[in-house]
């Protein structure tokens, strides 16, 4: 690889979860081309797990995580990071909040699945959705898809109270046995059921509690689709610094 | 857990390899005993996969890394970091020349696993190594068992070339396969045949490619050491901040 690659630092703002922050790293590495060490991205990663839970931020519940978000990017910007990677669905509802302080680029999550979908051959015309109640009610997916003219479906109240959700917290508790897959993989099926031609593990706990083959439709990891995009980015554009 | 806990920033020296950084922060987040997100430690990584190999340093060939170790350190404290965690073998070897100059204490992998390895019960007389010819010659597993009173037997030259730093460089060029845990059970069954009752994977890339029922006698992996070392200490001091 060049040595432009190398001028990217990669900074990924973390912690919410912190499984889905070393899972998310690791699948950066996974896919970044290259044969020794030195192939590879520099990366600072801060992984704050006392950010406050985001999804009862949005619930009107919880304290707004916002300051830790900032303080986190405060972090990756002095220690050198030239693009922020943010591994965490929700946290992208706090993103508008962000996005003008942090003085860097960020590479947005959401906007990056949304473009996967719509390259997709053949083309699909509705995806479905697992993610926490906050990511779905502040509606990140739904917008971005849109746009694209992608219909999205979602569970069912019930559906996503008990299945959805105690999936993702089992996860969280490190808890990732079978009976997480099958209440995931019973969610996803009743997507596919509705019309869902794709779902999209759209929390990061989610593909760690539901395996691909588990699911009769393509499941879209978007961590894997973030990390693809910052590798092309630091590839592409040999970075910012 | 108690709040104290959450007063330690665990700061991770990464990147060598990246891989291994990611597996490592993986298992610390595995161990970390809690239920939820605000459990967890906060923890800082960097991750510079540019530091120059140090393998290559110790024999002869290649530039001291210490210069980007320290630069790393640096970025570790200004994060706020409490301890320094460096989850390579080999570059234990520097931590000499660095400790004095970090300001932040350095749990050191390899002094953990020698005092794990004399904490066995029954109590063992021999241990094996599994290491890079860098660690190797640089004497750190020697060292600290010898003060124990503990026996280090090694692979001969013939295996610690063509098995151990084979499969080292396989599983650093992203190639995890069968001929590769092959390669590494071999080496590991030689040293159970000249009296090894534990084999130390004495390098991060190794307990990724050698799985610890491949291997008669007990496989000890330094940085699940390392993150236990770190979930204790944060957990019984209460950290530095």
């Amino acid at each position: 690889m060049s040595t432009s690659t190398k001028a990217e630092i990669i900074g990924i703002l973390g912690g919410m979860g912190p499984a889905a922050t070393a899972d998310f790293y690791a699948k950066l590495v996974a896919i970044t081309p290259g044969s020794s060490d030195q192939d590879h991205l520099r990366t600072v990663i801060w992984s704050d797990p006392t950010i406050p839970d985001r999804t009862e931020a949005l619930l009107g519940g919880g304290p707004d995580p916002t300051p830790w978000l900032l303080d986190g990017s405060r972090v990756l910007r002095e220690a050198g990071a030239t693009v922020i990677a943010i591994p965490c669905n929700t946290a992208h509802a706090f993103v508008p909040r962000i996005a003008d302080r942090v003085g860097l680029p960020i590479v947005h999550m959401i906007g990056e699945v949304a473009r996967h979908l719509s390259e997709l051959t053949p083309r699909i015309h509705t995806a479905g959705l697992l993610a926490t109640t906050g990511t779905i009610r502040a509606g990140l997916y739904q917008e971005w898809l849109d746009r694209l003219g992608i219909r999205l479906v979602l569970p069912d109240a019930s559906s996503q109270d008990r299945e959805v959700m105690t999936a993702v917290r089992a996860v969280k508790a490190g808890a990732r046995d079978d009976s997480t897959t099958a209440l995931l993989a019973r969610a996803a099926h009743r997507l596919a059921e509705q019309g869902a031609q794709a779902v999209i593990a759209g929390c990061t706990e989610i593909p760690l509690g539901l395996p691909t083959d588990a699911v009769d439709v393509p499941l879209v990891d978007p961590a894997l689709v973030l990390a693809r995009a910052l590798v092309r980015r630091a590839t592409t554009t040999g970075g910012a610094g």
